[in-house]
């Protein structure tokens, strides 16, 4: 197929332009100066440069197109809309209560990978999507659309950086210059020169162009496909809100749409007028080539290996994780693992070692590392990133985005709580449930021995969605036998007796100051009731309130972690209806460095702390 | 006073390098080899380049260092040691409980800034420590000593463009290239270049060194002092592990500290054998200028001028924010805002205006945003960094560390929930109350009009430590009059009478809903208690526990934010002990575009979500 003329693509982006302004008019809100300067830029990707089918938007085989610049998304509507996917009268439906042409993408879109509009991470994911090519061994190729103003994002660089370390040649990036955000001029305007300098610096191929001029895009696009062993980044200068004459490269018109009536139609009858007369054939877009799709994954939590270890051996839950991650990818070539230059820390080595095709090395960079896992993730794979649990919140804001797109990723955070002891605060994760839980399709495991470690990295695979596993630093006896089972929303029953005092619910490392607690309580004739609440999110609601309603309704949650948004609140959350007590165990103040067992007890969550709740509360 | 000979420095590095060696295997952890390479560096800075006095490092002149590779503590400690702050055998109790010398630096020590450890906010917190020179006009330095695998974090960068933007000629920073990081190689190795064309696309000066020639880094300080315009990066070649033949520049050593006897023993004899015979002069380190110290606070809450609405007029939280943020800033010279390219969405354009040169714009970049204002704090300014309360999220991790650090940042976060409507989740913080609450030392206010809003950011200046105030994107009515105060840990009962059925705990844009929801209640003789709990951390437990007793045991919580870890959560741990019941109304699920009230009935904390649950609960 021959390709389409350049007057048939400068039709198309003033058609994009059109349904640009006409789509945020009516929704009376948008940002159509965003889509404006980035047009020809759109027309020219989707209609001359991309394969892929209008109609089959996820095919494996398909070239994928990340908007990171979010506010665009009318702009993506419209290219989808002129490609057939949709009919176009439904972008008037932009950003109403029920359509899926929301004010950003979100997958909610079959044709959206990952939801975007938190800027500086849609190169992250690009990222991800790319490395997803070479493990599927596709020619497909990736591109990304970059707002400047969000170049100042630091993610932005972890990107540049990630992509040129993983040699990404198959993924070409377009920054749109259009030296405007949101209020204000950037602080580099029109300046290429300091985005193709920047660029060079992290290794990538760099071209610089009139971003409004369909045929150096087109040279460029090709020289990025041309280019070999690095990732190509073009750089594009354009005006804000091109085309029409009242806020054409002006400030103070971002995120502020048209007003319906005179204004609108005035802009409208300004773009229709760049419509150039020709009788070239219209475009006609490239499908991608077949390929079978991939089978269903495995049963993964009937396919796992049992675990096998000796009741009361000594391994870190963080060890059992990297084994069982390991067995997981021999299990299905989807399985990945990402880490953070703490490998021989979280144990994902384990994996590496056995699939070093499959180990993504991300150095330190956890923005990157999630938001490169979205994009593998969005593509078929099943990723496992992994680091220290508090370096996980460092890419807060892509978990979150992970939430919202409902990505299949599987984060394990290790060094968890206090107990990893000597390091100090800044290495203790204490506040990692809060955040995970406060993710609400996201599901949040808590193992405290390998066995169970091992039992719910594969239930963590198995379960759709976002998934967190939380790992502890130091050694913990095995207490569970390798047949058990650990199901997502369950629990384990460790102690119990028909003159239970209290219920104490514990989890990962203080399980065993709960059963130490045990010991003492009951030989005072005090004996509790002793729950491992290794699913923190869903929680077993069923049990718990059991549970109290068996032991006077009283509760102790003991966690390591701050008191605040975690083990406690989700306990209470639970029972809370019923009107039982729930008294909180768990970190109320800035720990310091110290040995382990020295600070699980100076801050409140050891077995005797356990044993002094519980005698004040009976 | 003359510098210091070469030789002197040469063996200052030396004692350095032994101190580590020394601390780190008598605590049995740490990070000896990341010490050793930059222990040439730090024997410079201390001893041959700053101006402090080591009895009072805090003084206001004095130069800053910032050890943003935090893990290098006991070579950070060991220099202070060395100059005399506190005697060298204090260094034996490295990491042990109860010393300030923790595994990572804290303020708990005098000498630290802010907490490191994080890797990839050193630089951030410096470039807020330079800003806050010019604030003071003092012409003290700020250092900043960052590792190479750190320069992977985006944070890193944000940095970098910022101090460049700023024109931060104060500002000098050295990267440690020793080559390694924790797990292996990083991925520039000793390729000096990798990181000059980096440094000199970002707008820094640029300077490559031999990190082991004691002059070449002294000449290398000196350029930056003469450098104008623009902040200095110091690219230091080093060896981890340098001086120790055992572990010196050899993978697998990092965060491993030698076996206390004949291990440790053999090191330190090696390094012992690297002493130069001297007669030159050991080092005299210059004073820094005298200054008057800066006059306390004064009362914000007191002193700032009574808000000034007609009740019942629609002004947005947000605005009032903006408003009373510039009174504030008239009150005393070290009030400072920062804004991350929204300043007319969060209204710190109403600062700007008044006293630009107080306005630090920080552009996309929440990172380095949250950062600098923490460098700003621990240097006297009180802060105010704003944006988008979902895009604050980005600083997570930053905020984590603010927290340790304990700095005197004030948070504003605006366009908090599904209240913004049509720009869709993305743009929705609904977990930042999760997170604010998780930083336990963390006071986290939420008013619902303009008034309380008002107040409480006078209320937010007085209160030491970090603060978060969230604001909304619509207007809503004004509700109390300009004379209501609202200290931090109250509430404000707004319908009560003594047949309530029922409490409602509402924060923010649900306060409305509540009291339309009382109306109808009311009507149909259920009349239910109304509580604005617009100070969500410390929370009111006295008035709730009171009004739960009062009202049959039963409180009915709704807040705009996810139902984990928020008001609902807040409000059940403070009455939890007593056994009562909350029935928390939030979001429960990944929200979409749409308008703001019927966003907020569909997912359930409207009035009539809140009647129907008193229904149901009566």
């Amino acid at each position: 197929m021959p390709a389409p003329s350049i007057d048939v693509l400068r039709n198309l982006a003033t058609q994009l332009r059109i349904d640009s302004v006409r789509s945020t008019s009516a929704a009376g809100s948008g940002h159509p100066t965003t889509c404006l300067s980035a047009a020809d830029i759109v027309a020219a990707l989707f209609f001359a440069e991309m394969r892929f089918d209008p109609h089959d938007p996820q095919h494996p085989e398909a070239d994928r197109f990340v908007l990171s610049k979010g506010h665009g998304a009318p702009l993506l509507y419209a290219a989808w809309a002129a490609a057939g996917a949709f009919p176009r009268e439904d972008l008037l439906r932009l950003r109403q209560l029920g359509s899926d042409l929301e004010g950003h993408p979100t997958p909610r879109l079959p044709f959206v990978d990952v939801a975007t509009g938190s800027l500086g991470q849609g190169l992250c994911a690009a990222v991800g999507i790319a490395l997803n090519a070479r493990r599927i061994k596709s020619d497909y190729r990736t591109y990304a659309l970059l707002g400047d103003g969000e170049s100042a994002e630091g993610a932005v660089w972890e990107a540049a950086q990630a992509a040129a370390f993983h040699q990404l040649d198959n993924l070409c990036a377009i920054t749109d210059v259009n030296g405007y955000g949101q209020s204000r001029a950037t602080q580099w305007r029109h300046d290429a020169g300091a985005f193709v300098s920047r660029w060079m610096a992290f290794g990538w191929h760099v071209v610089s162009i009139d971003g409004h001029d369909i045929k150096a895009i087109l040279d460029a696009l090709a020289e990025g496909r041309r280019t070999a062993g690095r990732p190509t980044m073009i750089v594009a200068v354009t005006h804000k809100g091109k085309g029409v004459s009242l806020f054409e490269n002006k400030d103070g018109w971002h995120g502020k749409p048209l007003k319906k009536g005179p204004e609108t139609d005035a802009a409208i009858a300004e773009l229709e007028a760049q419509y150039i007369q020709t009788a070239d054939p219209p475009p006609s877009i490239p499908f991608p080539a077949r390929r079978a799709s991939e089978p269903p994954l495995p049963d993964f939590v009937t396919a796992a290996p049992a675990p096998s270890y000796q009741i009361g051996a000594m391994v870190a839950t963080r060890e059992a994780y990297g084994k069982a991650l390991a067995a997981l990818g021999a299990l299905d070539r989807r399985v990945v693992a990402l880490d953070a230059d703490v490998k021989n820390s979280t144990y994902s080595e384990i994996f590496e070692r056995q699939f070093p095709e499959r180990f993504y090395q991300m150095f330190i960079a956890e923005q990157v590392m999630i938001g490169a896992a979205m994009g593998l993730a969005s593509r078929g794979a099943l990723p496992f990133p992994s680091t220290f649990a508090c370096f996980l919140e460092r890419a807060s804001d892509f978990i979150r985005m992970a939430g919202i797109s409902n990505v299949n990723i599987k984060m394990a955070g290790s060094h968890a709580g206090v107990s990893i002891g000597e390091d100090g605060p800044s290495q203790m994760a204490l506040e990692d449930l809060a955040l995970m839980r406060a993710v609400p399709n996201c599901t949040v495991l808590y193992p405290c021995d390998a066995v169970s470690a091992e039992r719910l990295v594969a239930v963590a695979a198995a379960t759709p969605g976002p998934v967190y596993l939380r790992t502890t630093r130091p050694k913990t006896p095995v207490l569970y036998d390798g047949s058990e089972m650990f199901p997502a929303g369950g629990s384990k029953t460790l102690r119990q007796g028909e003159r239970d005092v209290a219920t104490v619910v514990a989890a990962g490392i203080t399980v065993f100051e709960a059963l130490e607690a045990y010991d003492t309580l009951a030989a005072e004739g005090r004996p509790v009731r002793v729950i491992d609440a290794y699913s923190i999110q869903p929680i077993d609601r069923q049990a718990l309130v059991a549970a109290a309603r068996e032991t006077g309704g009283r509760l102790i949650t003991v966690e390591d972690h701050y008191v605040q948004g975690g083990l406690g609140d989700a306990v209470s959350a639970a029972v809370s209806e019923h009107g039982y007590r729930v008294c909180r165990l768990g970190i109320r103040e800035i720990p310091r460095s110290g040995p382990p067992d020295a600070l699980i007890d100076r801050y409140g969550i050891s077995a005797r702390a356990i044993v002094d709740a519980v005698r004040a509360c009976v």
